[in-house]
């Protein structure tokens, strides 16, 4: 199947899939049947295998998955085998989280440069990244060579950044600001993280929790 | 319709609705149709009529919504007119940001305590919120009074702590660790962030749109 034909929902599944199979194997674990894999994920063993299939043949009937074949094999298709440099705009506490934190090269990228607009953090060193001056960041292309950029400066200037880095040539962007890119090129793929729909969705349920209960 | 058979897709846009109205608010605009909103958003009229409709009747033939009208209704459903109180645990870095950062207010929350275990930052105090020790849960019980637990600590402690939690009477949790959290109780509601499910996701389209370029 065509990747770009797939549906948004089974590629949203796939993370959860790997992570469950690193989980696996980490236990040891060779190999699972679907129905198995499904008990402990909460879905059908027909939903894995439906979503799978998009991608090739990976059980074996009486035997199931191979878990290090399967985990290796989503992992070429997330693009964790194919690293690329990612950029963050914002050292403030979210950027300086996620540089200190988060688990890029597990991840399929790697940090090459950090930019921000504050004489505070500009020049300092987080966690081995160097944070540039974001009035530097054409002259620092050729250091930093970024696929990607992450948005984690203030919202309010999302959209005018994320132009910014296109026209240098960024071909994604993983965006923490709270606002919806207006980006119309198709080529440019973007993924947000809206913290407040999360919580908003949260408390949405907690209301229909409460109501439920009342009655 | 009953609370509890809206399909997750709608209820997850309906922040994203909040949001728009909001913006428009803020730029003075008092009425919009479907359609208007539709191009705004990138969706069909149909799609918010219908996800709407779940609710209530907002729209008037003719006229739209009124945009102060349906945010505040939108608002209601979301739970944000009964703010809840929240106590996040793990005041690390990413902790720190949504502490220092994140509007709980505006979207329903009020934040009453922070718990860590680490000596550092137990005792201090982080934008006026005071950082208690994870021994001190029960103790600071009356304090804080929370509804929700945010979790921000490491993924390792992540189902012990929200057991722990459960057992002092919270009813949901905001997950950052990048667990899936084996809670079995219905009346637990939760909500996580997947920092890496995301960033994979990107990692996914950026691969399959190089895939058909290539082509």
């Amino acid at each position: 199947m065509k990747r770009d034909k797939i549906s948004r929902n089974v590629i949203l599944r796939l993370p959860r899939y790997l992570r469950y199979l690193e989980d696996l194997r980490k236990n040891d674990v060779d190999r699972i049947s679907s129905g198995e894999l499904g008990q402990l994920m909460g879905i059908t063993a027909s939903q894995i295998r439906q979503d799978l299939s998009c991608f090739g043949e990976f059980g074996q009937q009486g035997y199931g998955y191979n878990i290090e074949h399967l985990k290796e094999e989503l992992g070429e298709i997330l693009g964790i085998t194919r690293p690329q440099n990612a950029i963050i705009i914002g050292a403030g506490n979210l950027g300086r989280a996620l540089i200190g934190n988060f688990p890029f090269e597990r991840n399929g990228f790697r940090l090459t440069g950090a930019f921000d607009v504050s004489k505070v953090v500009v020049g300092a060193v987080i966690s081995g990244l160097e944070v540039y001056h974001m009035d530097d960041l054409e002259r620092y292309l050729p250091k930093t060579a970024p696929d990607i950029a992450i948005l984690t400066m203030p919202g309010g200037v999302a959209n005018a950044t994320a132009d910014r880095l296109i026209n240098v040539g960024i071909s994604g962007i993983w965006n923490f600001t709270n606002v919806d890119l207006k980006i119309t090129d198709p080529n440019i793929t973007i993924e947000s993280v809206h913290f407040s729909d999360s919580l908003l969705t949260l408390g949405y349920y907690l209301s229909a929790n409460t109501e439920t209960q009342e009655k």
